[in-house]
């Protein structure tokens, strides 16, 4: 099973756990919000999923950076977008961050090779 | 050996090696101020692991959000409690806590289904 | 103006000045959606709203605590629990989190020798 | 003075004396670093701008908020765009952050109101 | 009264307050700890406030800041070695680490004019 | 191979994409200002490196405390110091640094067992 397979199915599998839990409505709408907030709108989803990615790389959480790097590559960004928004992550949150970029990275290779879905 | 045990096993061995090591007074007394801080008070040590587990998931460290599991469920809490600290702890601290989340609810479920010590 | 008045002054203000902005449907269902998460459940509000007070102390939002602070207030919390509350954040999330603890107690003494609305 | 102009002087007269102090190679090169990042090139500078805006809430540092509203303004964003980014940065960041966000918009209405330099 | 009488003065008037709460234990364990852990060692005082100083500049606590500043200055680090250590924590924690230095340096410019205690 | 191969192998692989990569003008120049910044200036290379490992357990990352307790052991920082460091880390950041901590130091083991380079 590959990175993407993995991180995915994982996060479908939990999620699902998330639904089936019980008292689980703040979660719920969490999960909904979540994805009203990345349509196209004043700006488009492609802005969007950028500005969720360089928040993810400066709060520095892998699975985050992992999701909107699949969006990203979803709709378009390419790879030279992806490395000026890890400049901008680098710059503003310091190189603690370049650990996350350098998995970042080798997970954008991994969506760069895969077949489109 | 499970993930639960696989836990307290290296978390027993680092914190031994640390007791071991020299010059460790400070660590020794963050340790035992650790112990120290979750007893009965105003406040009973079921409402002090639960702030101990909130304060984890916000500040999102998976081993501490793994020990506060751990300790939550020895005390009694339910998964209904769990799922609404959850709630608090997506809500104030967004949607990086979401990953977290998730592996803090499967290792909920490994306690849930271990037999009790 | 004392400070508690000082502090929901600008926050009703500024939350008004948000509900009347344009494309503002996210910010409203997080609002919202923050009211919803501390009402009673498997844990009571007066729960909750500690959980809230040791998650902002521990990522160190002033208006976060005074907010939590204001609630913990009405719902009866006393200044001993409160105390061990500080004593969890501050072990927690170190001493960086001291000077916030510092205008926390003062905002907390104001709170207490305020007429009870 | 307004609050736009009180920032950009604070912030002009301690950038001067940073450049006049001993040993300032590296925050030479971090300032330099700095202009260099948010210019136009596969993504252009406005973008660059919103990606600084929305790391600098999630990161909640009023400052550099400030900052890049100013740039935000100048580069022609509008109010409506700020609002689906303060959307993003306060799912993505959590309510921890809405009291940034409050004082962001305080800002923008002010650069929104204030002749264009 | 000069911004460091001012810290001063909060500083001591709020930590007597803190000494004097109920229920304080872990705080004023938290407190003497403190104490304890910037005292000569295998490294000495004048290192480990340095360290305590770029810990908090990451952290961007701008109390804690001008407070290892104070202890700093006090032990005799130079100017040109505080510039330095501004370096590494603006390099590490990123540009976000910027308003909190240039604080920094006016609290220091403050200390050097000031005349020793 | 050992987890100090494992870690310097990944390190430079990803290191070395980074470089080949297209639009990489800011990360290249957030690298080469990384090894501008811990050489010898007013403060030695010794005392930035422990400066270094400090912040980087403050903000609790797992890659940089590894890089940087490669440089210290380099450097000839002892076990006494490094045990100093990481009470003052802990101190400082919490007990949420205990698990980066825990991992530091089997990390150290490694180190003052490996064959020097």
């Amino acid at each position: 099973m590959s990175a993407i397979e993995e991180f995915n199915a994982y996060r479908e599998r939990m999620n699902q756990k998330m639904m089936d839990a019980p008292n689980n409505k703040i979660m719920k709408r969490i999960f909904s919000l979540d994805s009203l907030t990345y349509q196209d709108g004043a700006l488009d989803a492609k802005t969007k999923e950028m500005l969720g990615l360089v928040a993810s790389m400066v709060l520095r959480c892998d699975d985050c950076i992992k999701y909107h790097l699949i969006k990203c590559h979803e709709l378009g960004v390419t790879q030279e977008e992806i490395m000026e928004i890890f400049g901008v992550a680098n710059l503003v949150g310091g190189t603690i961050v370049i650990p996350h970029t350098r998995r970042g990275l080798e997970f954008w290779e991994e969506l760069s090779e895969a077949p489109k879905l």
